[in-house]
């Protein structure tokens, strides 16, 4: 074969995985919006086996030699050397996995899914549990077909955040709770800031129609984005311009679907902002889940959580839900959904106690995986270790083990990134602050412009730069924990006028 | 191959089938609910590769060789035999017709869709022409590769509704126009029934309130069905457990959405009653277009647009639109829904002057066909044809030749089969009503009962038995168009007080 050839062939190849991805992304859309429940082991049967014909695509050896050939060619378009490179690893760890024990997996995927569903509805860990079981059996199985010395975990770790393994998040999650944990308890010792308002009754017919002018402000376009509502929220996209948020509405916190919503904004605008040019190819994607969690944690509290953001918005909401905020002043406002308080869920956490929700998880995952938990009874582990790091317990397994979705589709090692992400956010944010005001564009309705920023900085490069590259080149400094904890420690002595540390 | 290779093979065949067949409805769903338009091209060319995909499943020479085996053999399974029987006749029809080309004309039908949307927004039918043009090419093209010695719109004709030709539509149509254009022209001369109120203002909050109360009424179960919004509402399912439905809230026009509603809720139950042991089977789908009108229309007009049905939901109604209806009562309220008045707009059209808007279409599309109307002008062809039969002109195109949605997705001779089974839907009426009590059911809120006798009668066979038979078994007649026709004439000269015929 040629050389253009095989180019050929790779693009081909590419375009029709392209197609299994849009099939199977919108289905999981349709499924975690819309989809009338009962039908759900019909579908589910079928999007397997259609994930099974994508995997079957991609898992042609014939695929993994033309990209190792491609990869290394000098006179190759840098971007299908890029994509190829990317490829060369995915096809070279997953090439041993059977297609059965692949599609056997899917499914396996699909009714944890729907047994999660139940069970957090009906506050039952124990409809989850042997699912739980059997994902953490398979993905055993499924990394031991890799060729890899790594211990099972930091393979995982690394398939979310290339380059993280346990020694270095052990490092990160300790330079956090070393910091945050004092700071957290100094919180709690101050006096303490009135949320309650956030909390009367905000009908839901009321804050949807809130959100679509927030949808409005952050130039979230009907014509590329759409957002729909869901158990858990989450982002998905198709290429370029089809970008779907999703948020969940809670009739006594109205600040809930208000953050999320912003916080899928920001995966959503990452997606949008990539090269259009990577349309339908693994470089079409965020780089890494860290980086993507970097968008949205930007998003979300340092822009979201700012008294700047709020300038125009909070008079809609007011005006909506007169009331209930008629009222409290903008001030107040901007200091009740800053509040920091240790709490059960995650989704929902403040900005400061966040880090640690993650670190429960993280510590979980190490041990799942290195026999030292199991998930028999891990509701009453993961309430011990709530207990400990943030002093509240769960009386519903829903607020607990069952409140996050990522476990059913197998999903080990994401988290952590969360952590990350928001830990580049801070880095990002100081740099960006140093170019543009921020603050000023916030309260001018100019939230393009900072979008401009992030994709210019982050965004357009989608896969084709590595994480390290983008922060560096983004922020002149490599990834530096501190810039991350210097920023909560400012931002919470301030609000809670306490002395420095 | 064994006998029980060959089911075997057929079983594997048909559940691939089925697999992106979910996907293709579920993209489609998609698209024309909430799927963001800039993202439209790039999903069209995916799912225009999938279409092809699945053809070629289908299109398997060796399949055509083992159906054909299997559908005559008696000691197969009869539902086998029947699923063959009709994949015989499918295979039969389109083998020659190349893959390249069918992928080609689904990218075409995508692409005409969103020209179709647009051109309906503009009010511009110069942006639609062209696609329709290329719509026309492509099926004489397709259908040139059958093996069959029909006109070409014969063939369409009984790809919709088996067994029927031009001869017999035109027997059909003109038995219709005889009774029905004197009788619409008496009605006109008769006094006219106030019904101004239904296009008051009605904001679409209020109607999507009192739909939930219709859906429920209906018992349309949020379990396997969901209703979404659209341009041009529609049915699609993915299986007996996955129905959706599409409307479309109009503000100056309450009943348009109510009655779309349960038209598009007869399609859903048709669909959800069917034996689900046909699921995913080609059995599994109503046994023709006008069967499946029949059903849409059955519970429009003879259970919609009865007293009996509004009588526990219009308190429902009027207390969601108190200042629009306050002062209507009931039969006010029921004749206004009822009101015979030539229209442009065949959705929204009342069920006397319905059948003329197919009429018309069902003229164009022969003349389409047989070269003596051209795609040039068709907006001026339409327009023409609308004052000689209804005597009424659209001043936009939006509400004359954009219309419908059919032409763009190369549906030419399922127009028809809305008036067929509007006068299937009279006979099914008329054996019902002497076998249980619709009118008390109805009010009694007891709706899932008359579903019941429906899937009894017509739903469950799925395409197991011919329409033919299945009229026959429930109704004890053949098909006779006076049913409908006299039940209209009894209909509307009591509502309008006019003397017998």
């Amino acid at each position: 074969m040629t050389r253009e050839e095989m180019i050929e062939t790779y693009r081909q190849w590419v375009f029709r995985m392209s197609a299994y991805q849009m099939a199977l992304s919108i289905i999981e859309i349709d499924k975690a919006t819309v989809a009338p429940a009962a039908g759900a082991s019909y579908r589910d049967e079928r999007s397997a086996y259609l994930a099974g014909e994508a995997y079957s695509i991609m898992m042609d050896p014939k695929m993994l030699e033309i990209v190792n050939i491609l990869k290394d060619d000098e006179q190759v378009d840098p971007v299908v050397r890029r994509g190829c490179q990317l490829y060369a690893i995915r096809l070279g760890n997953s090439l041993s996995f059977p297609k059965e024990k692949y599609v056997a997996q899917s499914m396996l995927f699909n009714q944890a899914y729907d047994a999660w569903l139940q069970a957090k509805r009906e506050n039952d860990y124990s409809i989850f549990e042997p699912y739980l079981k059997k994902i953490i059996e398979s993905r055993r199985e499924e990394y031991a077909c890799r060729n890899s010395n790594l211990p099972l975990y930091d393979q995982m770790l690394q398939d979310y955040e290339p380059g993280m393994t346990m020694e270095k998040y052990d490092a990160f999650f300790s330079a956090l709770t070393e910091r945050l944990v004092p700071l957290i308890h100094r919180v709690r010792q101050a006096d303490q800031i009135d949320d309650s308002f956030l909390h009367h009754n905000y009908p839901i017919e009321g804050q949807k129609k809130f959100m679509e002018h927030l949808l409005s402000y952050l130039h979230f376009d009907p014509s590329w984005g759409y957002q729909n509502e869901t158990e858990h929220p989450f982002t998905s996209w198709t290429c370029q311009n089809d970008c779907r948020t999703t948020t969940k509405y809670i009739q006594n916190d109205v600040a809930s679907a208000i953050l999320s919503t912003i916080h899928e904004a920001g995966h959503a605008w990452y997606e949008h902002n990539i090269d259009p040019l990577y349309d339908g190819m693994i470089l079409s994607d965020g780089v890494s889940c860290g980086m993507h969690e970097s968008q949205s944690r930007l998003l979300e509290n340092h822009l979201g959580r700012s008294k700047a953001f709020w300038k125009t918005n909070y008079p809609v909401l007011q005006e909506i839900f007169p009331s209930q905020l008629g009222e409290v002043t903008l001030e107040q406002f901007v200091a009740a959904i800053n509040v920091a308080k240790p709490s059960l869920v995650r989704t929902e956490a403040d900005e400061l106690t966040y880090p640690l929700h993650i670190a429960i998880r993280y510590e979980i995952e190490k041990g799942l995986f290195n026999g030292t938990i199991s998930t028999e009874h891990l509701d009453e582990t993961w309430n011990a270790m709530y207990e400990k790091y943030l002093g509240v317990k769960a009386e519903q397994a829903s607020q607990g083990i069952l409140q996050d979705v990522h476990w059913s589709s197998g999903s080990f090692g994401y988290f952590p990134t969360y952590a990350l992400g928001s830990a580049y956010a801070a880095q990002f944010v100081s740099a960006m602050e140093k170019q543009i005001d921020v603050q000023k564009l916030l309260e001018e309705n100019r939230f393009d412009e900072i979008e401009q920023w992030l994709k210019d900085h982050i965004h357009q490069y989608g896969c084709y730069l590595e994480s390290e590259d983008i922060l560096k080149q983004a922020t002149g400094e490599r990834f530096n924990v501190n810039t991350y904890l210097d920023y909560l420690c400012d931002k919470y002595t301030g609000l809670y006028g306490l002395k420095g540390e």
